[in-house]
């Protein structure tokens, strides 16, 4: 299970009255981390929720290192610790573009159906996940 | 067809850079105006969706005045200025605790049901419009 | 030091395509409830800054226990579980209008000056924390 | 004055519960397209404020014509369509990956100091506006 990047820009609107990237927006940035790294192993999260599997949070974590600013370019690399068929876990890193660690974070998720009841992930993507 | 006020407190998350709301939230703070008008009037939008009704926006503008700070209390003011059973439009107003008009806008909106294809609010909730 | 609460409605802008409101959202309430604190407390965080005290987010975690939706009635309780000079920590529930907790969280916070090095906050605004 | 186009995915903390993008995010599509735009021209908004300018905006408007979707990619481009030292209009229109129109707006912006006063922006990069 290895690990898959993205780069984003900083947004203004991102920003808040302390001149830096608002906190809660590094939470948005994991989240484009996991479907970037779905899309990136070829299981977009969209035919996820077609297919009736929802994947929703249960704890989200972040340690903050440095600021991040406007116009920044921020990689953020995301990596699926953990693979079962009703929970995922993913960790995070996000860096700006002198290589400085901004923030460190982690996601536990757990599966649910149209129902908004717990349900099992495939067994096949569950593999797909593995061999990648 | 009268208004209707609330007033909310400017979010530190919705300040940007400039140390200043952010202008995009105004469009967050008019919707809310829009839901707090239809309960006071009885109708939450919940119940909306739950009938099938889905009112979308088709235009907005903003004109803004002075800028509106974190912590500042900050009264919204709406009013229903047309009703048609395919067609609403909204107009607001926000000022600020010393009676400041930070922003007016307007938005149109149109009715599409679950199929996301134009609808017609029924009648009687028109109706009930028109006499709050 | 006792605990401080406000109660907030789920806001339209803050729902996703999951039909609940997003988890990001859950960080900005904490922040707004770490503002109602401060503001009940008689120490409004707009003083802080106007000082020259930017307490900014070192860690943030969110345990999330069940969906909040459009409309609800959510109330967030603060609790300043560590003051000291240079940290702060707080702890975080939220509970909708059937009682029912939607989330655990907890935020450590580190004081900076104007040049964005850590600093102390002053010892008497700390007494007044421990006295309230 | 020629027109500067970028490409962003739809962010699933975007979407809102009707499943579609939420109206209020077009307005920082919008605010990218202008920051691309500097940037592309060679220069960076960050750049006009370390200068002392603020561009702020005075008015936005959107037509919304089609709903954009989690994982769309939007093309937004951006013309500069009014240039004067005091005042700049941008207009916008974004399409998904089928070439299909989603939105156009319009803002209009004011140059203000550190002061918050209106000032003017340098002719010389008015000039380079006009040139590029």
């Amino acid at each position: 299970m290895s690990s898959r990047s993205y780069t984003l820009t900083g947004r203004y609107a991102e920003t808040d009255a302390q001149g830096v990237v608002h906190h809660a927006n590094y939470l948005t940035w994991f989240e484009e981390g996991r479907s970037e790294f779905l899309r990136q192993v070829g299981m977009n999260y969209s035919g996820f929720e077609e297919a009736g599997f929802f994947v929703i949070v249960a704890h989200a974590e972040v340690d903050y290192r440095a600021p991040a600013f406007y116009e920044d370019r921020i990689t953020v690399t995301t990596n699926l610790s953990k693979a079962r068929r009703r929970v995922l876990e993913f960790t995070y890193r996000a860096v700006n573009q002198d290589g400085q660690l901004l923030a460190e974070g982690r996601t536990v998720h757990v599966v649910i159906g149209r129902d908004r009841r717990p349900t099992s992930l495939p067994r096949e993507w569950l593999e797909r996940f593995k061999t990648t």
